[in-house]
């Protein structure tokens, strides 16, 4: 049995956007024509040796705003109500955001990478591979009709951004 | 300017497998025959509520016996070095498990899931929905040579065993 008392986590760096507010950033990280800048504090700069060798990467950073008493995601008009483990809102327990994103360039304790859409000074969790064989499924499905507001808004994409729910 | 000082989880519940040993665990979820069953504690069970919409979830989980020091990741023979943020091992500072699970059945505060690999009663730490739009990023590439230790080995899959690498 593992241990399951309270986890003490450690930013390892910080996001750099351009966004400062949330009502700047854009819905979703593919929504967002920037580039953005993972920036890991020097300590940790070594951890990022051969990163260039994959082509995208997971990015685990902080939600330091979200509600973390939320069990259920905010429903808009005619939207199926849904828990926050059946959703991708910010507001949850732990508030870990999760984003694939494009790596760009990397260049010592930093890497250029696209696809992110949080406010600048997002602290940074964790950083990873991603992939293909085991984190892409295509066949995976999501019940849009419930979780988008109209079958005909385009908007079937989940929201990740941190602002999308705020 | 976001504030990234310490950051404190509650784990929301435990997974449970049929492996007490890391010995007994697969190399990785997709090897694993059995099921794997999500027990959140009760408190958490409402933010559940229609997660049998989506056919695939990302699970977030804990390495508790990860080694938080480390900022390389062991390397077989022939193989290139890595960080540990530019692979999966469970050994980096901040050692948050990621698996896509694919649902099979959600009753009061448990799912049953296939594709988790981890020892009985790991900590989790957050659950997801899995968004292809946004998840599934099929051009993604890994070089793999350099990656495995020998490129017949059949082993393309990146390790996220808990005892992969122990």
């Amino acid at each position: 049995m593992t241990d399951t008392g309270a986890i003490t986590l450690k930013p390892i760096g910080k996001v750099r956007t351009s966004y400062e507010r949330l009502a700047d950033c854009p819905p979703t990280g593919h929504a967002n024509p920037d580039d953005s800048v993972l920036e890991l504090d020097d300590w940790f700069a070594d951890g990022l040796l051969n990163a260039e060798l994959s082509t995208h990467l997971i990015v685990l950073y902080w939600f330091d705003r979200a509600d973390r008493t939320a069990l259920h995601r905010k429903t808009r008009p005619g939207e199926v109500r849904r828990g926050v483990f059946a959703s991708r809102t910010p507001h949850r327990p732990n508030p870990i955001a999760l984003s694939v994103v494009r790596l760009l360039a990397h260049e010592g304790n930093r890497l250029r990478v696209s696809g992110l859409d949080c406010l600048d000074g997002t602290a940074i969790l964790d950083i990873k591979i991603y992939d293909p064989h085991t984190d892409c499924i295509p066949e995976a499905r999501l019940d849009f009709e419930s979780y988008c507001h109209q079958s005909t808004c385009g908007c079937h994409a989940v929201p990740t951004a941190q602002n999308a729910e705020n």
